[in-house]
């Protein structure tokens, strides 16, 4: 199967990548995790998405805050698809990071996830595989079935919990 | 190659849509559009997502306006990666639109793009399928190179058109 | 006397019903509890929303954050009146659920109550059976005035309270 | 049948009361239409509020745009339903109005709808009366399915509108 | 000399009111305070404000929150002038209040101050007064020779305070 | 009686300058109007407010757009009242001209009114000056008068206006 | 004297970038115009910047709208100072591109002017190269005195002009 | 070399001036820190910058929060290039303070860095200085080097760091 990358901009963003670890080894997903700055190292940053198809990369995720233009660097240098995580950082409440990570002009596509959505990235990148990966399909009906499953079983409770 | 299904939540939408028609076209990617509404039509909605992987459907971009529920409810009753374009109305300039796409809760994602993005949709979709599809992979990076070629030849030009 | 069905997509959202709840009770009005998320189990959210009506409910409230998509996919669903409470979540202050709330397109409304506003939801709900129930009707007379006199009691002490 | 009381802060609302009046119309409910303004005639708005159970009204809507406090203004002197419809106007795109208008205090809601949204403040002022109106109840499921219906007729046509 | 009037909607804002009393007292300005809400006490805010010119009242401050109605309630009740404080509350850091204090309707201004500021709005309302009170005026000058001398005065040990 | 001073912050601020003046006009209070930029001419715009008083003013009025600095600067040099009307300028809806000159900082309030707000300047110039001009103050009850009848002679007629 | 290096994402950008041409020209600056695209020309956009030093330049401004990276992206590969013009696009009315623009991470700062703000951008430029060139520091007085000229004459007249 | 003014509107914007402190002297450049409001001290805050010039300074850095005018009131009193600083205060999460720096009006710009961002307002004045000053420029570069040197060494730890 082809690894997922995910790349972030600084170690700040550990808390969020964690989670979407968690959420690929869960499913069974091979990954490699990268801290690269779109500033502070942007020629790490270029070399690691021209390479990324042929270093057997299938989907990246890329992970920042405030003026986050890791997921556009990434995308301005693969045509592989780019996740973008925006983060919310000391201030703004995420909204600087949405909308540099969303607002990409024509051309070069970032399919953006909601602030601080580790998990859907994750879930996103491993939809994307599965479509030449049936198992992993399956795995993620499954976990559709399941979650759908512990709603349920909340929803059985409520009611006694309500004071 | 599997299709790429657009989904409007109404024919308003239609010059959005177009863009991402022209562009699966011009890439050579089949495509299907539907009009249904999460909202007037929930049944439809769901089973066109609910059956969408059997109908040989690959990715979806739902596209909405307002408080665009569209993507969401298509990707609540599928695991295919659904692309989501929110879609600017006559307030709040599309903002509604885009938190209402991306800011989708843990375990459904949304990929996001820009408001109006038709185009970069269409470009998200191909990316996806060319995964699994080598001729369109390269014909992305042919794109890429041509798109670049335009703007080589418009800085060219660039000095002479300033007064 | 029709219930007051309470639907909120995630038991995160549960201090906000119970103060929907506790309106509810202290005023005499039954109702009924459930956790159904628009994304994770659309299928039960749907048929809830379908069959409210026979089920004897005579408006429903439903509570979700984030891209807020609960209340629009149970007005969708029935021809009941429904209260959307929008939820602040980690990030955004609860600007993307009031606006995935209250931005509905033609056609599908919802009654839209402030962000957290669990009292007003239950409240509201209440104001709408009452026009079939005197009884309630004068209920909620009673606690206007009743809401009216604690804040004259606060307006005599004032002066003294201040240093 | 109970009436449907609609008053705007300003004639400027007009285009928006008109909707609202269509639909109305269009369902058979009746209605009456008041100009009158929370801080021009701050007292004719109280006493028409303050009167409005007994004049045989059964849900008041009330339309204003800027510091939009006509709904606040109404629902503070009566315990009817009371709807409010934010209307944009030349600055702020709406996002003034809407929050003067949704985000009331705890004890005294307003069924706050779409900014513009005469429709659908038409609509659930229907639904309301309909609890105890077994005919327009009817009507609504009728539009529903119209409306739905108009959906899918353009849904059929869709495929030749894209060139 | 004419008495400023402070009205509350709700008691949660009297730390904001604190401070416009203490400022009041520090320049010897009469006072009076009052809680009476736009929503729950509408008759008793209205009467309070038709009656302050002959009351004694020369200028009212109006605090309230969420959808601030108080100010503009008062403002449509008297030609004293108005000053409004919007304050903020749980969710969306104050700006529901600013935009319902500030963006009142041509005919019945409100002068709208900061977010929680108690200390302007008590200053404004002294500046007001100040117009036929030469002493206040006096001490109002004082007042920012001294705020001046209070910043010169950190002006002159900042270098020290830096490590 | 006292005169008002408008300054605004360029030419472009002419027609909500013009609103100011013809509601100071019908009121009989005397007026004088000037451009001076807080940025292109500090130390005029300094002067003026330094010697306003002394010349006879007994509120300023300022307007500007943008990073509406104008209002503050009048205010820091003056301890008459001053009251700040924001101006929509080609971006941001006037959001930026609201912020910039309601949220002064603690000891030096401006009176801030709706974006664009000419007439409720002037107004609320008025109310302020009335405290010591009885004449002056029984014309703007007057003007209410009048508002309140105009509004009211609509509402006559508005249920003909409607289709 | 150095040159001002102005590099933008777009042609659509021409208007903006035209005046920020004419301020400089009438400064008597050099400068080169480049159309490089952060994200269709990454490469071109980074060896610019980073041979933009040993070429010649001594300032870059940069152009762009939405997801505004241009700026950022310059700035990444040189230590010149760099400044940004967030440019206002087809929705949110240049929020998008000013975020992206100003809100960079520690150690890469982009110096950012107002939205659409060309003129101020070549001022920047200028007083930035004016440290080591007193002939414009010179002009640039003289400009600060004849804009300030311009205002006064406008006063001058500005009493007459009003009806 | 030239100096660096760092001018702050209020002590309780130390922490923000101390980390500009920090990198000025960590590059060896000159700096003297006042504290000036632009609102209590117009007349010092003014002096300040008409003298700046000839008092040694080259670039001049100004930090404000709310109604951030310091650092355009500077900008107006000299042609040096004004750096400004919004700081985000206890209400609005920095906003006002942006739009209060950033949006100036064309003939007086201010290169506005993100919110509190006292590192990097720190790094653009150093980068305006080593214009002319190739010690500091190279000291620059090494920051840059040494910056990204950090990023790859966390990088490298990355993979264990996850578990």
């Amino acid at each position: 199967m082809k690894k997922v990358g995910i790349v972030m901009g600084s170690d700040s963003d550990l808390p969020i990548v964690q989670k979407a670890v968690d959420t690929l080894k869960s499913l069974g997903v091979p990954y490699e995790v990268h801290i690269y700055s779109a500033h502070r190292t942007p020629k790490e940053a270029g070399e690691f998405s021209q390479n990324a198809e042929k270093n057997g990369f299938g989907v990246i995720i890329a992970v920042a805050g405030m003026a986050a233009h890791l997921a556009g660097a990434v995308a301005a240098n693969t045509t592989l698809p780019v996740i973008g995580i925006p983060c919310k950082s000391n201030t703004l409440d995420g909204v600087d990071a949405l909308l540099s990570t969303v607002q990409m002009p024509s051309g070069i596509p970032v399919a953006t996830v909601a602030i601080n959505g580790g998990v859907n990235a994750a879930l996103l990148s491993c939809q994307i595989l599965a479509l030449s990966e049936p198992e992993l399909a399956q795995k993620l009906k499954d976990k559709r079935q399941k979650d759908a499953q512990i709603v349920l079983e909340k929803d059985a409770k409520v009611m006694e919990q309500l004071n």
